[in-house]
């Protein structure tokens, strides 16, 4: 007797939903243009298809390293898609992974076959094809609830950070403006940033200063969670 | 030229951890007996193959039907699970999705080939086979995280219920001890419950007065989320 299953089977694809900030704390996304049918020429999400023999999360490693040239990013499962019609070639479901970097420390490596690939402002990027607009909105929706729950920030942020950094990582997130002095005495009450005997370098106002997070502290409430009333 | 992937393809199941309060507001879960060999007489979690004209969630639906002769139940996706040895017989990925009920409204279909179907308490069932272990671990906890997040309790009570019904329900989810005045200031706080003008009936302390849920206003409460701080 054999165990396998016989009849046709779904193809199985893994996309990266991989989000950045900018300089100037602007949300950004990372596409690629795809070089093949359907839909050729067109911006889309990074991905592929998982081989019989390759795991899930290691499958969306390789095609974002491949794709994009990114690697060593914290990658979270997202939700997997689907629908019997949702890709024109076949049967294919797709488990779709979000990831947030830090762009700065995350250059497009040049050196891949990356040269299709581009970051885009979360709110002024190309339509994407398939249900990638779906898996876009869901990413954005899962990172919203995120800042409410658990702390966030650690892979947007540089190492060293100003207040009003981690503020505009929430303002942007959220799309909404917070309160200065709120905001501030919520986030120190959490005891998750040390405050560094050290200010910004070459900025025009009065130099900042500079905090980092308290990594155990923010693995610790990463894994706990905790209510930010906004 | 051809668009299909033309390389092995894992085969695709669905599971479904199905929560239940029982009477005693002990909570359960839903195990089916294999019939089919790897482990075959071992109770696990109820699945089975994805076919290829068939959305994700209508292949939970059904093999929790043709399983259990359980219908028309809240299903939410809940993770997927890939690793490549995960299976015996084959590279197999399951899409595990869970499921809120009521035990008194679903009972165990004899009609159907649900013979080898049984609730079993959360805390003393058998082992189960597969990765089904970590896929049970990974609902529980995510069913923890929504009680503090989400209003909860609509999918699991009789249409009318006490408040101590209510409490029992996120005593058992949070395996821990509420504060009963606490607990009721919070909830009636929410405005999340509608106080009817009835009282229970058969029993043997006095009566206690019946509650129901404003349902627009808890799938509001559901779309937005909330701090249930306990």
């Amino acid at each position: 007797m054999t165990y396998t299953y016989e009849f046709p089977r779904p193809a199985l694809t893994v996309d990266c939903v991989v989000f950045g900030l900018d300089e100037d704390d602007l949300l950004k996304i990372m596409l690629i243009q795809r070089k093949v049918p359907p839909f050729e020429g067109q911006w889309a999400l990074p991905g592929g298809f998982v081989r019989i023999e390759e795991n899930l999360e290691a499958a969306a490693r390789r095609e974002l390293r491949e794709e994009t040239g990114i690697k060593n990013v914290f990658l979270e499962q997202l939700y997997t898609y689907g629908d019997v019609n949702r890709d024109p070639r076949d049967r294919v479901v797709t488990v779709a992974y979000f990831a947030l970097i830090n762009l700065s420390e995350h250059p497009i490596d040049a050196a891949t076959d990356a040269t299709d690939a581009a970051w885009f402002p979360a709110t002024k990027k190309p339509p994407l094809p398939f249900d990638h607009e779906q898996i876009l909105a869901t990413a954005l929706a899962r990172l919203k609830g995120k800042v409410r729950y658990e702390p966030i920030g650690f892979e947007l942020l540089p190492k060293k950070f100003t207040l009003t950094q981690l503020q505009k990582v929430y303002e942007t997130i959220l799309e909404q403006k917070l309160d200065k002095r709120n905001f501030r005495k919520k986030i120190l009450k959490m005891e998750l940033l040390v405050a560094l005997d050290e200010t910004e370098i070459g900025v025009a106002h009065r130099a900042a200063r500079l905090y980092k997070f308290d990594e155990r502290k923010y693995h610790k409430l990463k894994q706990k969670g905790f209510n930010f009333e906004l």
